[in-house]
C-alpha cells in the first residue's frame, strides 16, 4: 500500500477517520486527492480520471441510466480538533467528519464494493467547496468536462442528517443605493436624507409576502430580506447616501434572470437611485419525479424535504442533472469545533445506497 | 516689554497679525495666555484673573450694568499656513486669523482703549474650544468660577461675518437599537430582521414636521435627522440589530430634557428597544430684547439672524447670560488652509464695539 494508501477493506466509518486523520483544509488536498485516486486505480471496474485535484472514476457497464455520486474533499481549516477521535458511545469527533469526510468514506466504499451496480455509476471527488465559487472544484469540472458529470441524476453527499433533501433555493443578494444631499444637520433642510429615503424599500420589506412554492411534492419557502443596511457620514450632517443590501431567495421554479426582473419590480416606484447586483446563483430543481429519483427515495427511505440555502446540487442543476442532497453528517455540526458524526449513521447510510443499486 | 509682548497701540488688524504669529494649538495655549495677561496687567483699570490658562480681565467701574466680551485663544493645528501674511488687497492670511484671532484682537483693543466704558466690561480669554467638550475652558471657567462670568449681557467674538448672531439651537443626539433574531437567510422565518424593524423610524423622520419657532425676532428652524444607521452580520444571516443614530436641532425655547421627551415621544410606538443618548448640548436663548442686546444691535447695526448649529453662547445661556455671536471673521474660512479675514473687517468690528461702549 502507498504512503497514505486507503484501505477499503475497512467499514464506512473506519474509512472516515481514515480520511479525518489526511487533513485537507481547502487548497492542500493534493495529499488526500493523490490517495484517493491511487485507491480507485485499485478498482478494475473502474475508469480513473483526473483534473486538478479532482478526481472522477466511471463504471462503463452500459446499463441505461448513470447516477452520481460527488462530495467536496476539502474541510475548512481544523480547530485543534484533529486528529479524529472515537468516543465509547461510537461517536467519531474532528475536523471533517460531518463535512463530509463520512460522505466520501461512503462514496469509496460503494465504489470498492459494488463492482455491478444497476445503473452506471460515476463518482465524484472534488476540491475547494469551503472557499469562493470560482475555486469550487465542481465549478470547475463543470467546465472543463461537462461530459464527465453527464447523467440522469446526481446525489450529493453532503451532510444532510441522512434525509433526502431535494434541490435548492436560487439566491440572489442585490445592493439598493439611495442618494441625497449633504448638509450641516443643524440646517437639515439644506440636505436630502438619503437614509429616510429609504424607508419606503424597508416598507416594500416589512410587508413582502414571500411565496410558497410546491415542487416535486416538497415546498419551497422564499425570503426577501435586508441582510444590510449602512449610511452616514457623521453625527451633524445629513447623509447623502444609503446603503441597503437585500436577499432574495426563491424557489427553483425560476431562474436568476426572473429573480432580478422580480425584484426590480419590488422596488420598481422606491427613490433607489442605483441598483447592482452583489451575487447570484440560481436554484435547482428536485427532479424527484424523475425514476432514478423515486427509487432513490424508495430505497433510502423517509420523507423528502426541499433544501434551503444554496448548494453544489445546483451546479448539477445547471447541467441539466437533477440531483439531491443525501449524506450521514448533521449539518448542524459542520464547521464546528466539536464537529463530530455518529459512525452507525455512516454505516446506515452506506447500507442504504448499497441496497439502492442492488436493488 | 517682555518676550512675546503684545502691543495693544497697535490697530486690531496688526494685532491680529501678532497674535496668529503666537500659535497656540489647542493645548498648547500658555504662550499665547501669558502674553495676553501680562499685557492686561499693564492696563491699570482693569482687574486681572486667571486659571489655566484662561484669563479673565474686569473693569470695577459701579455701572448698573455689566456685558462680557469673549473669545478662545486656541485654533486647530497649522496647516503649513503660518507665519501670517498680509496680501496687497489688505487680507490677512494664516492660521487663526479668521476663527478666532481677530476677535481676539478686537478684545484686547477694546481693553486698551476703553477705560471709561458705559458698561462694565469682562473679557474672558479661554483655552480649549477647538477640542473635546469637557477640556473647554469657558466650560471648565463656569464650574470653577461661575462669578467671574457673571453679567447681563455677551457678546462671543467667534467669526460671525459681521453679523449678529443670536442664541444657538440646542442639539441632542440618540441611538435608537431595534432588535431581532438571528437565523440564516434561507430560512428567513425563524428569524426577525432588526433592520425591517427600523421602518417605522424612518417613516416617522421622513413624515416628521420641523416646528419653526420665532424668538425675539429670530426664526429657529429645527430639524430631526438619522445622521447615521447601521446594521447587518453577514450577507446570509437575518440581522438581529439595526441602530438608527437621530439628530435633533431644537430651537432654544425649550431644554434638554423636553428635547429628549419630545423625541421619545414621536418614536413612542417604534418596535424601538433601547433608546440611549449619545450627545446633548441644550441651546441659548438669545436674549435679543434685554436692553443690554438691544442697544448692542442698534451700535453694530445689521439683522440678526439665528445661528444654527452649537457654540459657546449657549454656555453663558446656562448661566443665565443671553449671549451672541459676533465677530469678524468669515466662518467659512475657519480651519481651513487658506484661512484669512479682511483686515478692514476686523478694523470695522472694533470701532463697532467702541461705538456701543462710548454711545
Amino acid at each position: 500500500m502507498p504512503q497514505n494508501g486507503l484501505d477499503l477493506e475497512q467499514d464506512a466509518a473506519l474509512l472516515t477517520a481514515q480520511l479525518v486523520d489526511l487533513p485537507s483544509e481547502s487548497g492542500d488536498e493534493k495529499s488526500l486527492a493523490d490517495a484517493v485516486e491511487a485507491a480507485l486505480r485499485e478498482l478494475p471496474h473502474l475508469t480513473v480520471l483526473r483534473y486538478g485535484n479532482n478526481v472522477v472514476a466511471r463504471t462503463e457497464l452500459g446499463r441505461s441510466e448513470r447516477v452520481i455520486l460527488a462530495g467536496h474533499l476539502d474541510t475548512v481549516p481544523a480547530a485543534d480538533n484533529l486528529p479524529s477521535r472515537l468516543d465509547e458511545d461510537g461517536v467519531l469527533w474532528g475536523c471533517g467528519t460531518s463535512d463530509m469526510k463520512a460522505g466520501v468514506a461512503v462514496q469509496l466504499r460503494v465504489a470498492a464494493t459494488v463492482p455491478e451496480p444497476n445503473r452506471d455509476l460515476t463518482f465524484v471527488f472534488y476540491d475547494n467547496e469551503e472557499v469562493e465559487a470560482h475555486l469550487n472544484g465542481l465549478g470547475r469540472l463543470a467546465k472543463a468536462h461537462p461530459d464527465w458529470l453527464a447523467g440522469q441524476f446526481a446525489v450529493l453527499l453532503e451532510p444532510s442528517d441522512g434525509q433526502v433533501e431535494g434541490g435548492c433555493q436560487g439566491t440572489l443578494r442585490v445592493l439598493l443605493r439611495m442618494a441625497g444631499q449633504r448638509a450641516h444637520s443643524a440646517r437639515g433642510w439644506l440636505g436630502e436624507n438619503a437614509i429616510h429615503a429609504a424607508q419606503p424599500v424597508l416598507r416594500r420589506l416589512a410587508d413582502y409576502q414571500p411565496r410558497r412554492k410546491v415542487i416535486d411534492g416538497l415546498e419551497y419557502r422564499e425570503g426577501l430580506n435586508a441582510v444590510r443596511i449602512e449610511g452616514g457620514v457623521a453625527g451633524n450632517v445629513i447623509p447623502d447616501a444609503c446603503t441597503v443590501t437585500v436577499n432574495y431567495r426563491y424557489a427553483p421554479d425560476i431562474g436568476e434572470d426572473e429573480a432580478l426582473a422580480h425584484v426590480r419590480e419590488v422596488f420598481a416606484d422606491c427613490p433607489v437611485a442605483e441598483l447592482t447586483v452583489d451575487d447570484s446563483s440560481g436554484g435547482a430543481l428536485p427532479g424527484l419525479s424523475h425514476p432514478a429519483a423515486a427509487a432513490f427515495i424508495a430505497a433510502v427511505g423517509g420523507e423528502p424535504r426541499p433544501k434551503y440555502g444554496w448548494t453544489d446540487v445546483s451546479r448539477f442543476s445547471a447541467l441539466g442533472v437533477p440531483a439531491v442532497n443525501y449524506g450521514p453528517g448533521d449539518p448542524n455540526l459542520a464547521h464546528k469545533r466539536d464537529e463530530r458524526v455518529e459512525t452507525e449513521r455512516v454505516l446506515h447510510c452506506e447500507a442504504a445506497l448499497r441496497a439502492w443499486l442492488l436493488g
